[in-house]
Order: structure tokens, then sequence, then C-alpha cells
């Protein structure tokens, strides 16, 4: 049997697989960067259609109150919540995975005294930036990490997955240490939300962050996420006090006072169009068991790995447990990368030279691995990245 | 002549008349609350649609570049400059007025030693919170000032347009004052962008936040914008600091380094369905005059308020130069509002008792404001504002 009925097997197999007509993905594309940015599922489209077209156009501003925005930030981060493991009122959907990072660690430092922040060389580098921009607006020091172990008197910024290895963490036994060492883990979710089976309750995992717009397939730049333990919030004051985490915003009161639990990390007024986009896209999960997405983004990852291997290609090392995406590492990773895109398989490039493909298990399958391990063979035995197009950096990658 | 006769006089000699067409505004509604959400712009609706279908759904990942999604924050940042008098490379939109008044305030203070952070008590409640917030993580002293004066060795945050009065500051006086008091002053343009004559350059001002959904007609929620001076912006570091704002965010370095200008103030990943519609919105404003603008607007609402007129209605004491909007103040306001908006026309009202109308020299019209007063005139002589469903709170007032 070749690679191919192998792949259109498992296909057939597959008890996800009718969830990918509910994305409508162009011709001639095999998409391996869901990882990046989620495509847009059929009910996102029609969302952002409706609230466009009806909800801004005819009902104007009464749709704060006639279409329910005034409530989607608490009503998508208790569809998040159902994913992670949490409660409806331990989510809200806000800002971005920067700016909520900001926020829950300038909250965590204030109620702990000469705590320092901690995060990893190899962290995602923008959650590496806002621990650096808060340490010099507070004072705190930070400590950059380069054993992934957990430090003493802390607040840590942790992903569960990592945007390059794929690892994922043991969250109960990470907890564990923390506790012992008053250390306080912000989770960054945003490389497994929507993909592995998380329990922060079962985990004792007390707050996290996440980004909307990768494996949750809620539109480019989608609104992030917050999520507080609900004994933990109530301790917890978040430095950027806008109306929308007011207990009465439209009170207009002289004085902030928070509303009760995670809500109060809501600050400016969001983005309806995105979040109301997000909201849509958010209801794909519904009743689908996270462990099953989890197992068969690995066996895609697998079964890619299996047929695209042998040299020149070298996988990164396979870690304990994967999350949904692979990497391959070459020094000509950005002109190969680009030339599988001009061949419309699409993934992404890590600087320096990580070529990165995800697996969402809602929309790919194993025929989408097998033809882009095949085309990354061919592109890589006919020399086609070679072409002098491939190599021209571009602005983002 | 008639009221009816002199308003349909006006519009038929309006130069702007043209730009109420570039408007699809629903049927039977006399919609006076841009100044809280502007209604959308044909060609914000297109863009809206293109950007779900054609950028994201086609273009996938690709679109970062292929369809400028990465230059979208300086490109409408660009925009927004020319209607304020900025340099196009001192403007960035990004995230939400309330986050932009906390990075810029907090940048500012840093360079700042022992200043202040000052607000004025009526100032509206969100630039309030956020000062609030900010001081509390600094331990910076957070003044309130009752007599709009302008404070010594200060960080101040003020509205060109007061939210209630509607009054107009001096800007190039307020800003002469600050200088010689060593007061760097925030101006909050929420409710003055796209409606006033602003010149930033002239008046000396260095430091701007705004707003993306009022009189700019950028959608629900639309992202706001930071302006800073060219000369001022590499000396502050803003502690939100994301990747967007790194000079290389696709280097993936391990360490911050802040792009030139007025961008460093970007975070996290900009919600692109949301920015791409305030970036068709914004060239509504292509050609126009803003000094034409801001004078029919005026010439707006003194018309509402001549038609309006008389026992019981008391509009706010008449500022020196006034913004985009009138108020009238009635214990029983809420009530009136309700009852208005539930006869097609839609003002807003503000705690405690002021009904706000709002004037958008792009789409209002002379015959809207003697149709709005006429109606209010009419629910106020038949009492049918005292019907019990117009006095249950909603949400969003």
């Amino acid at each position: 049997m070749t690679s191919l009925d192998e792949a259109r097997r498992r296909d057939a197999a597959d008890p996800l697989r009718a969830m990918r007509g509910e994305f409508d993905t162009p011709e001639g594309v095999i998409y391996l960067d869901g990882n990046s940015l989620g495509p847009p599922p059929r009910r996102a489209l029609k969302r952002i259609e409706r609230t466009a077209q009806e909800e801004w156009r005819k009902g104007l501003i009464r749709s704060w109150n006639d279409a329910g925005w005034i409530d989607l930030p608490k009503k998508a981060g208790a569809k998040i919540a159902r994913l992670i493991g949490a409660e409806a009122d331990e989510v809200i959907v806000c800002d971005s995975v920067s700016a909520n990072i900001f926020k829950l660690a300038s909250a965590l430092l204030a109620r702990k005294s000469g705590a320092a922040l901690c995060v990893d060389e190899t962290e995602f580098p923008t959650d590496q930036y806002v621990l650096e921009g808060l340490s010099r607006l507070t004072g705190a020091t930070l400590r950059r990490l380069d054993d992934g172990g957990v430090p003493s008197n802390a607040v840590l910024v942790r992903s569960l997955v990592h945007y390059k290895s794929a690892e994922i963490l043991d969250m109960a036994a990470t907890e564990r240490e923390a506790r012992e060492k008053d250390c306080d883990i912000i989770w960054d979710l945003s490389h497994a939300t929507g993909l592995v089976s998380i329990d922060v309750k079962r985990d004792s995992a007390r707050f996290a962050v996440g980004c909307g717009y990768k494996f949750l397939n809620g539109g480019p730049g989608a609104p992030a996420f917050v999520y507080v333990a609900r004994n933990q919030a109530e301790a917890l004051a978040q430095p950027i006090s806008g109306w929308m985490g007011h207990a009465a915003p439209f009170d207009f009161s002289a004085r902030y006072a928070p509303v009760a639990g995670a809500a109060r990390f809501a600050a400016g007024t969001p983005p309806i169009l995105s979040l109301s986009a997000l909201d849509a896209a958010l209801d794909l999960f519904d009743g689908l068991d996270m462990s099953a997405l989890e197992e068969k983004s690995r066996a895609l990852g697998d079964f890619f790995l299996d047929c695209a291997k042998g040299p020149p290609l070298t996988p990164l090392p396979a870690p304990r447990r994967r999350g949904g995406h692979v990497c391959f590492s070459s020094e000509n990773g950005y002109a190969i990368m680009q030339a599988l895109i001009a061949s419309g398989v699409i993934g992404d490039f890590r600087a320096p030279d990580l070529m990165r493909f995800g697996f969402s298990p809602l929309f790919n399958s194993y025929e989408d691995a097998f033809r882009a391990a095949e085309t990354l063979r061919r592109i890589l035995a006919d020399g086609e990245w070679r072409a002098p197009q491939f190599a021209e950096r571009r602005k983002v990658t």
C-alpha cells in the first residue's frame, strides 16, 4: 500500500472528517498554518456579514444592547472556558496576548512583595518583550531562565505549547512545583487552545492568557483572552483599568470600581467586528472531545514526518508530548518555505532556521499531510527553492 | 417661512450634502449618535466583505504581506495624521483609547522625575480610571483637578472636546501654559477627530490619543490611535512593549528594540477586520476641509437648539466654541431619550441627567435637526415618555 492509499484510508476512518466542510478553504491550497492564522469557518464569515450589514448598518448604536455587543467579551469567554476546563465566568475575551500578559503580570506583581518577573530565553518573543516593559516601568527584576525550570518568589510566563518545539508541558507537575516555590504562573495558551486537551481546574492552573486567531480560527488579529481562577480574581487589580472592566460603566462614575471576576481584565471598548467573528468561530467546538482533537493533530504531524523524512530534512527532536505543529530546521528554510508556498503548500518560517507546519484537526486531512510532504521532497530534489525570488525576505515570515 | 422650509433651504445650499450618499443609513431613522458610534460608510462595508471573503478566506496567512495587513496600523495612522495636522509617521492606530492613555502616560511618567498624574474630575471616566490604575501600579500621585487648570510638573490627560459640554478647548493656549509649568498634556481627541479643525503642529501639541468609532466612522470598537510628535518619540519607552512595536518583529529576537517613531506604541497583533473597516472609512475625509465640517456641525446643533428650545428643555450652557453635540439636562432624560429612540430619533443618555444629540457634518442634514426637534417636542407635549417601558434601564445607555 502506498502512503497515499494509507492517507486516504485514514481520512475515511477519521471521525472528525466532516468538520472540514465547516471551512471554505481555497482550491489548490494545502493549508498548514492554522497554528498561525486559522482559516475562516463558514459560520464566522456569515457572522461578519450579519454584524456589518444588520447590526452596525441597521441597528447602529442600538446593537450594543439589541445585538448583545456589550456581552460578547463574556459570552465568547464562556465558550473558551469550556475548552480549557474553566468556569464560564473565569474567562474574558479582550485586547491582545501582549496586553493581557501585561495586565495579569502587573496585577500579580502588585500583590507579591519582592517578586521577580521570569521568562525563558526561548519563550515566544512578545511574552519576553512585555515583561521587559513591565520590569522597566515598575523596577521589578526580570530574570531570564535558560533551563525551563520554575523559579522561587516569581511571576513566571510560560507557554503550554512551545511555538518552536511544540512540546506540551505537564501543567499539573509545573503548577505543583510553582506552588512549593511561591511562584505564580501565567500560562500562555496561544498555541494550545482549541487543540490541546487542557483542564486548568484538574491541574490547578490559576492564570492564563491565549490567542483567538490560531487554532480557535477567530480571524486575523482576533481578540485574545484572560483566564483567572474565581478565588483569585477579587484580590487582583489590573492597571489598565478602563471602563469595560468597571462594575457599572454606564453610570459614568468618576471612580473606578472593578466588576467581579475575570471580567475586570477588560479595558477599553472591544473591536466588535473581530470579536463577533471569534464568537461565531468558537461554536465549531461545540460537543467536540478535545482529546480526540489533540490526538488527531499529533497523528497528522507524525504521518507528515514519516512521509517527508530523509536527508537533507532534519526535524526538531521529538518532544515527550507534542502540540499541533512540527518543524524542520534548515539553513535554507526561508527559501524552501517560500517555494512551498508558491506551490500551494502553506506553512511558515520562524527565524533563524525553522520551517513550521501546523496540523489542525478540524480541517487538515492525512491526504493534506501526504501531499505537503511530497511537494516538499520535490522542491528539495529539483532545487526549485534556489530560484532568486524565494530568497527575497518579505515583511511577515 | 417655516423652520422646515428653512431647513430645506439650508440643506440645498450645503456644499457637504453629497456626503450623505456615502452612507447607507436605515429608513425611518434620524441618527444623532455619530459622536458615539458613527454609521457605516458604504466603502467600509465593502472593505469588510473584501477583508473577510478575499483576504482572510482566499489569501489566508499570505494576506499579512499580500493584502498589506502588516502596514495597516501605519497606513490608517497616516490618514488620521492628516486630520489633526500631524506628519504621516507621527500617528499609529492600535488598541483602545484606554490602553493608549496607559501607554503614553506611563512613558511620559518614566522620563519625568516626581511628576504627578492629573485629570479633571469631569473628564471622561475611562481616562480617569486608567490614571488611577497607573498611579496604583507605579506609586505616582494622582491629582484630581476641579478647575480645568493646568498643573505643574505633571502628566495631564485632557479632552479637546468635552463629552458633556462639547466645549472645544484652546489647544494652543493650554499648551503654552503647560510648557511654562513643565506639564505634558495627553490630548484625548476622541470627540474631536473627524469633526474639529485640529492642528497639533500649529498649536505645539505633542501627545494625543483618540477613538476610531465616533466621528471617524470606523465601526463598533474600531481601534484607537496614538499621536507622538516626531522629536519626542525616541525618548519614550512604552511599557506594553509587544512585538508589533518592535523594530523587527519577525526576527524573533529575544530582546525588545522599539521601532522608530510613534509606531513603537503598537503592542500586540491588531484586529484586522476592525482595522480594515476603519482604514476604509478614513478615506471619506479625503480632500475635505475640516473647518467646514466643524462649522456645519455647529450650525446643525444651533439649528436643532433653536427648533427645540422652550420649556421644559434646558440646554447646557453654550461653550465658547462647541464641538459636535448638544445636550439638554432633564431629570427624566433617560426615559425621554428612550421614547425618542422608539420614535426613530437616536441620541444617547449620559448619566446622571443628560440627553445628548450628536451632529455629524458628513451625514446629518438640517432637516434631520428640524425633525428631531419636532419629535422631541411632541414626546414632551403628549407625555409619551412616561410609558413604563421607557423607564427600564438597559445595559448601555
